[in-house]
């Protein structure tokens, strides 16, 4: 059997960076997990014991606090700063850009939307920056139900497909005066995602591989189910199953944004290893 | 034969504005045809020797201008007011709005795109607003041939098609950070096009009446030949011919947003005689 990797896969820019940030800082803790991959964050704890806090009532007493790349509520910042915990930002710069956005937008008036998953921490994040709130919506028959008025302003998540997000728009072009449309959606994403949907057509089977919390994983996975119907979402090596396999020719294989290459290699060398 | 009015058709507000205002403009002048139908302009000519100027040479000399519906550029307006005339303005609303749009959104650095046509008199007055000039696209092919910069801003000739215009702002939004979208397509111009939508699916043979040069009558005409293939563009009764009707059981009637009651009421006057 043959395997082929996705011409774009794997770690973005934003969390690259976040891991640096993180291999830089030891003994710090991040509020929720810096990244949606266990296994990294794993790593990051057995090698330079960064600990991740489950909520930001943990950190009382903490010396030194990473925001994790999706962004901490504007709140939960200002907690960590009142107690003088030392703060470094690994916040992904395409996850600031929306919390500016949604600060200044509702500041001049706008009616902010996001587009994305409202239990989703980046959206909380991005959400909380927005005066008076802002309305989180999956699809159109979520703004159908909002009471708008006519100055709107509209973010993405930043893992969202521009797909999806272009008919939100369209409804909201269609229907109010003006919209302020911010495509916040990450290229790394579309790459990843465009990448998918080739290899996905020509292989027999397909191994996404990435956190199964993670959304821009979970939508390669999506994508790689619509074009290959023997696909399959793992985390770690021990996943695989051998049947998976059998009788096929090429394997496909693509990872999530936050998925980081040794775990990747791994997979890979079980994969080969497998008699079909 | 049956013959059944569309639910809306006919005068826009802006249309019954104008001729309001030309009605109490004895003996002033319009610079170009002050709405796109002939008829109601003869009338206006008969009636209250409102003349039509062909270019703003031909206004030196006069004492009071009227101002288009479909609006004048920047410049012609300029001249007409470093010759102290007369100036009534007949712009409709819906039109200064892009107009204002285009003059605040170039003055703000944005990149200004017009949906439309770039010959339409409404085009070209809205264009002549945006400081160094605005860009017009009737399609996606030709978006993509601009260079364009990542704050954009777009408006739409106000009898545009709501669908053609998202097709552009789809692009736009999937390509650019920011796009700033103003959706000035005329509420009136849905109306009847949705009506017209309605009738052409049920009627035999379709009228629509209106200018052959005015945009909306064209795009009227072009939606109810596509729902009923028995369709005609008139702009009075003498272009009616009875061969049309021959085994027709119903006859819809429409009319663009600036064909007046009366045209349309000769029309149907004539076709209700017609023997089928």
């Amino acid at each position: 059997m043959k395997i082929k990797l996705a011409k774009s896969y794997g770690f973005c820019f934003g969390v690259k960076r976040a891991i640096k940030i993180a291999e830089d800082s030891i003994d710090a803790s991040t509020i929720g997990p810096l990244i949606h991959n266990n296994e990294e964050i794993q790593r990051l704890k057995e090698n330079f014991n960064v600990q991740t806090l489950h909520s930001i009532e943990e950190a009382k007493g903490i010396k030194k606090a990473i925001i994790r790349t999706h962004g901490i509520p504007k709140n939960d910042l200002k907690i960590l700063e009142d107690q003088k915990i030392d703060i470094v930002d690994a916040t992904c710069p395409f996850v600031t850009k929306p919390q500016q956005i949604c600060e200044q937008m509702s500041g001049e008036g706008y009616e902010v939307i996001i587009f994305g998953d409202a239990t989703h921490p980046e959206v909380r994040s991005v959400k909380s920056y927005a005066h008076n709130g802002a309305k989180v919506v999956l699809d159109v028959a979520q703004v159908k139900e909002l009471k708008l008025s006519n100055k709107i302003a509209i973010v993405s998540q930043t893992t969202r497909r521009v797909e999806e997000f272009l008919k939100v728009v369209d409804y909201l072009v269609a229907n109010f005066k003006e919209v302020r449309v911010f495509n916040t959606i990450c290229n790394a994403t579309f790459e990843n995602q465009d990448a998918a949907r080739e290899l996905a057509k020509e292989a027999d089977v397909m191994v996404v591989i990435g956190g199964k919390n993670s959304s821009n994983t979970k939508q390669l996975f999506s994508i790689a189910q619509q074009h290959c119907e023997h696909s399959f979402l793992i985390e770690n090596e021990n996943e695989l199953q051998k049947e998976w396999f059998a009788n096929k020719k090429l394997c496909g294989v693509t990872a999530g944004a936050s998925t980081p290459d040794w775990i990747i290699e791994k997979i890979i060398g079980k994969i080969s290893k497998i008699k079909v």
